[in-house]
Formats: C-alpha cells, structure tokens, sequence
C-alpha cells in the first residue's frame, strides 16, 4: 500500500530491534518506502546473537505518516519498535547553550586567581582605567539577544519564553560560527519603553546588543532610541540581517540577469520589519527608483518618510524590475502579474508569495525563494567584526561591505555561499572591520 | 642584600633566558630567595644551544620588590629578562567566561535542526505547553548573576563594570563545580527601584536570581520584592551564601569547644548584608540569645526587628559566648576585650578583626578569620538544588540543610571543607534538594 501522504521533512528516529540476517535490512528500507518515506542516517548500536538494534532516521510529513510507517513495520516478523524519537526535540534537550569557564580551574592556586583574592585587583585596575575591561572581562565579547517575542520566526506573538529556542539557536550559531557569546534576554513586555529601559539598564554587561523578532512597528522605535543612546552598536536582525543578506543576493541576481541594481527600480511588498530594513538598505546603497506597498497605511507612511514610493500590488509588480516580497502570505503574487525580465526575490516561509518555478515560467529573469536567503550568513561577521573594532554602532557602510563580501563568496550561479562556508564568516567579519574604521564607526580611545 | 619587603603573594611570572649549565639556575633562584621572595613553578619553555629560556613564577608583596627582583637578576651574569608578567592578569585576558553550543553543528542539517526550519517546533511547543521550556531551553539551567557594583568584595562602591570579573568569577565557579549557566548582569545604578524593575523585566530568562556584591541596605528591599514577587529563587549572596558558610563553620567550631549553639549568646559586630544574612540564619536555626552591634542606627533598628538586641560593642564582647565579625575593620577586636572560652570568628578580609592566634592566647578558645570560611562553599550546591527541584526559593531549611552539609564535609579539625573538595557539592545540592521537597519550596508541576 503506497502512503497517502507527501513526502516530509520533519526528522524522526526509530529504534528498532531486527533479526540480523542478510536481506532483513532492505525488507525494513522496502517497507519504509513503501510508506513515501525518505531514510537518513542508520547507525547499527548493538549487535546481539540473533537480533541487531539499529537507530533509523526518517522523514515524514507529519505524524499520521509516522504511526503509518510504524504499524507497517509492527507487521513485518523480526521488526520489534523499541522506541520512537523526534531528533530536533532530543536536540533541544536540556537547552542548546551554556555559559562556560574560559580558564582552567584545577586548584586553590586558580581559584585565588579568578576568584577572591586575586581577582581584586583586576577589578581595581578597572576602576581606575575602565578600558580595561575591554581587556580582562567578557563584556566586549558578549552580545545581548534581547526579544520580547512579538515577532518569532513567522509565528507571530507567541510570548518571549516560547521564543527561547530562536534566541538559543542564534546564540549557538554565534559560538561555531565567529566566536561570539550571545546572551538571550527574554522581556515578556509590549511596551516598547520597558524594552528600552530594561536594555539601557543591562548595556554596560555587553560589547553590542542584537534585537531579535521584536514586531513592527515597536521595533523601529526601540532601536532607534536605543542606538541614539548607547555607545555600543544596536541592530535589529530582522530588519539588517535580512536587509544584508536580501543585498547579496540581489548583486547576485541582477549580475545573472544583466540589470543594474542602482538603476532599477526596485518593489517592496510588505513593509514590516524586514521590508523596512532592506529598503534603507537600498536606499543607502545607491538605489533610487524604489516603490512598495502594504495593506497598513502607517507602514507606507513609514516607507514614503524614508523616500520610498507607496503604490499597489498592481503597480508594484508592474513597474518594478527587481521585487522583493515579505508579507507572510502565501500565493500572493499571481503568475499574471509578473513582468517579463524581472528579478523575484519571494522570501517568505516556508511558503513564498510564488514559487520560483512559476515566476520564471510567468517571464521572470530570475526568481528565488527565502530557503535561499539565510539571514544567519550576516549577523555573525557584522557583530564580530564590529566588536573586533570596538564599534559605536554598526552603520549602512559596514552592512553594505557585509552584503558585498557575502555575494562574492558565492558559488557561481549561487545567489549567496552556504551558510557552514568555511570562509564567508571571516572574510564578512574583515570587511565590516574596514568598512567601520574607515567610515569613523568607532570612538577613539 | 636582604630585600625590605616582606614575602607577599602577588603571583608573577619573570621569563628568563639563562645560561644553560650546571648550578646558574640556582644562582638565580639564590638572588631571588635575597630578596626575601618565594619561588612557585619553573618551566622550561626552549632550550637552546648556549641558552635555554625559562619561566619562574615568584610572589612579591608589591611592585617596588618586583623592581628589585629584576634589577638584581639584571646584574648577574648570563641572565636576560625577557618579559615579566602579571599571572592574575594573564588569565583573565579575554573574560574568563563564555557562552557555549552545547550542540554540535557541523552540516546543514543540524543548522535545520537547531535553527530554522526544525526549531519552530519546538517553540510551538513551548507556547502550547510553558512547562516545556523547562525540558527544551537552557532556561530552568541560567541563574542570573545581579550586581550593581556598589559592594564588590571589600572594595565598595566601584561601578558594575569594575564589577564584572568578580561576577564572572563566580560564573566560571559555577559552571566547574555544578554545571550551572551563571549570566552576569550590570546595572549601573543606585535606585532599588531601577534593579527591581529590570531584574523583573529579565526574569522570564532565569531560573533563578543572584543578586551579588549589592550594599546595605538597598539590598535587602531589593531581595525581599524581587523574591516576593518572582516564581524562581532570588538570593543575595552576600547575606545567605556567607550565612551558610558561617553557620557550618559554627557548628564545627561549638563542637571543638564544648558549647551549644542553640543555647549560646551569639554576639553579631557589623550589621550589614554579611552580618543581617548571619543574624537571620541564626535566629531560623534556633539561636535565642542574640546580641549585635553596628555603628549605623538604622542597622541596629533592622537588627532588633528580627529580633535581636542591639548593644554596644563592649556588651557584645563581654556577654558572647560565640562572636562574629563583618566589620571591615582591621583590630577592632582589642585582646582585652576577649572573653574566656569564647569562640570567635573575625571574618573581614584580608585583615581580620582579631588575629585568631592573638584571640586565642587572649583567652579564647577557639578563634578563626575570613579565609577559611569561604562563602563559594554555599552557593553552587543551594542554586543547583534549588533549579534540580524547580523551587520557587530557597528557603531557611535549605540553607540549614546546605550549612549542616558543609559542616559534615570538613576534615577532622577543620571549620569546613575545601572549595574543590570532589564530593561537598553534590552532598549540599542532594542535601537543599531534599530540605526543598520537605518544606514545599516547590510550586506543584
């Protein structure tokens, strides 16, 4: 019996206790199939006299599916399910971030170093010249990733504490990637200015603050007043992570389909946080035909202060060479919009405003959807490299020099490198480097 | 010449280059012996053909001897003084904490795993069920280390930032001796009210709060809202974790010399947070006759308002059978003032109140200062235990669990045990464990 259901990603494990005879595996594999269901890793973890206990990896498309594949697998004789676990929840167990000692703590003679007697007159030699706490604390190290969970990934106001996970995951990715603590702060609060007082009042602990799916439009508040406060850099992922990313990929995209990017005029559906943030960003590139809509008139508003032009869907689609979509929803763009020869960059997820291939099919140049468009390639080196040089904040030059470094390390006919790029971290964290020194981005010292 | 200096313990690391023959590394450590200055470890770093490099560790009492200790080795023959540094400064380079991956991240698939896609799962979870982010976060592990500079070690009010490696200090402790996740926070202010405010902004990130190094009285309001209105532990350190710490050298300290605790008059000298934490502990374990004293008249009132009396410090000498001093004050404690066969504990570092070797001859009978009742002792095992249970505090019966732990843990004829001590840890994180369950310090789950 073929399943019912499509094909899934959403990543089970089974344990399963087999007769260890030639030919039982692909009887297991044949079955699995069977039930439309894709196979990852199989790792064998104990082999007994007459039995094998092997971990499957499988990918089904929801849980219906699973319980299919295991009463098919129940019928099967010498196939015992000895357990079932899902990999992402078994990753996430216990959290994916700790705070750990940097130093070696073996005797009393370290403890008298790090710790009391020692430490006093680290502490002393910070009060007299507080720079040195650039040198001997963790702060110009730390990043703070503040939500208040408005805004978390594309599901909406789901409360801080449900947002943990993303702000843990970024946090982990700021380890592996560039070396960064990221220090997740949760503020269960929708008053802009509780956010504002709450970071103001935990800044001196960080070298930089990252806001993190906070929703429009307090999120344009809380970071303009925190960036015109603070002496530390303060960016709103969403809006220029996204921004710089959406950059790369168009000095990528308009390269494949012979525009040129300063020239054209660029559409924005959907003026939220991310279309907000990447419309600066074009605008402080150099792009200056730039169009956009959004069905909430405080948002256009919004846009046209920042020299936008807020229009129609129709209008949009029609005079735009390049188009860039945020909305959240799915479908929105019709085949019969689509001007011939654009660019479609249709970012939302996991379902696009159109899927590539009918953009192109439509008399797009190219088209691309947001699985391609990871906003994790920018963070990382913008926040390093801004640290690195001790930054004030983190300006249009140095987020224009990230997304230029990103598109370069591209593969060719790739719109942006792969986000485990061995390279592309270092080469963005050096360019964001030069681009803040250069453009006076730091306070002498 | 013999040096003027006395011998300190101000580590320093001097690197050589030597002749490389027979008997010229003892004429060095000769030289450095004249000038009344120890020697710790000596590494060979390369050898060479006529030269070989190496680095001697010696401790001085000041600068000025270290001057001297260079000059004189300048003057002997085939010796060069590379480089001289300071060791305290050298570990703590870089900050002495970090925030770790605690999850591989080596393909893309495991990015999908613990960033988007795969963790919008998780967080639906958690919204849908709350109790989740204790199983999928590293929430219920992070215990928030407050400080708002103004009582960091005996140094006092010198700024949160100056703060920092003391914080980061017990993070670094905490992780090595119980696995917890200690966040430093720095707030750079003096009004309750503003720590108050943010510390309950931020709260949603913890599973518990350590208020740290906060000074008299501020922070007793500070504790007692914030532990008031919070669902997870808030405990200031200062007061409890050195209460602990004293109750379990006390309760060795009555054993050496005949007396009982409950029944002893306790004379307190210092009411500030040290002093107040004690008082409290002490009144909770049973003491009855307690007796203190304090130069500050507000001290004082709080003092009786749990229901000591305060005297003045002559009264307290003369009627304590047991005395203990946070004062700050070197030689507070005259030798006449000693009474017969009292115990007593002179705890401010690094200059007690009374030398313990004077008390004792004073009459005494039994006498100790501040290094050998460190307050790390506490802390790990009544954090741990408390986040093990998911307490809502941490309560007087777990820190008498926590202080009679200790107790046990020490040597025959030791106050209490060493801070690296393999098994005190998880004996007190067992042991508040326990106390938590017993006396409902739990919200049930």
């Amino acid at each position: 019996m073929r399943s019912e259901h499509s094909t899934g990603d959403i990543a089970k494990c089974l344990r399963l206790m087999l007769y260890d005879k030639p030919g039982h595996l692909a009887r297991v594999a044949t079955e699995i199939g069977n039930q439309n269901v894709r196979i990852g890793d199989i790792r064998l973890i104990r082999s007994g006299r007459t039995h094998s206990t092997r971990e499957l990896v499988i990918f089904v498309s929801c849980e219906d599916q699973l319980e299919d594949v295991i009463d098919a697998l129940t019928l099967l004789e010498g196939v015992i399910v000895e357990d079932v676990f899902d990999l992402v929840q078994a990753i996430h167990k216990g959290g994916k971030i700790a705070t750990k000692s940097r130093v070696d703590i073996n005797t009393i003679s370290d403890v008298r170093k790090i710790y009391t007697p020692g430490v006093a007159a680290i502490c002393k030699d910070i009060e007299q010249r507080p720079e040195l706490a650039y040198q001997y604390t963790a702060i110009p190290n730390q990043v703070a990733i503040v939500t208040n969970g408005t805004a978390i990934l594309g599901l909406g106001d789901i409360g801080a504490v449900a947002g943990m996970p993303v702000m843990e995951g970024k946090a982990a990715l700021f380890d592996r990637l560039v070396g960064v603590s990221g220090v997740p702060i949760l503020i269960q609060n929708h008053d802009p200015q509780v956010i504002i007082d709450t970071v103001r009042n935990i800044a001196p602990t960080f070298g930089a603050i990252k806001l993190e799916d906070i929703k429009a439009p307090e999120c344009f508040e809380i970071e303009d007043t925190l960036d015109g406060e603070l002496d530390i850099p303060v960016l709103h992922d969403d809006q220029h992570g996204t921004a710089v990313v959406v950059l790369a990929s168009l000095l990528n995209a308009t390269r494949f389909s012979g525009l040129m990017l300063r020239k054209s005029v660029v559409g924005v559906i959907g003026l939220g946080a991310a279309g907000m943030g990447i419309s600066k960003l074009l605008t402080s590139y150099g792009v200056s035909g730039l169009i956009g809509t959004d069905l909430d008139a405080d948002a256009c508003k919004r846009f046209e202060s920042i020299g936008g032009r807020a229009c129609s869907l129709t209008d949009v689609m029609r005079d735009s060479h390049i188009v860039i979509a945020t909305t959240g929803c799915p479908q929105l763009i019709k085949p019969e919009m689509v001007r011939k020869g654009s660019v479609i960059l249709a970012l939302s997820n996991p379902n696009p405003e159109i899927e590539p291939e009918l953009a192109v099919e439509s008399g797009a140049a190219f088209a691309a959807d947001g699985k391609s468009v990871n906003n994790a390639l920018a963070f990382p080196g913008l926040f390093r490299g801004a640290l690195n040089i001790r930054a004030t904040r983190i300006n249009d030059k140095m987020k224009i020099a990230a997304a230029q470094t990103i598109a370069k390390c591209a593969e060719e006919n790739e719109l942006v490198p792969g986000l485990l790029h061995p390279e592309v971290h270092q080469a963005v964290t050096a360019a964001v480097e030069r681009a803040g020194l250069e453009s006076g981005a730091i306070k002498p010292w």
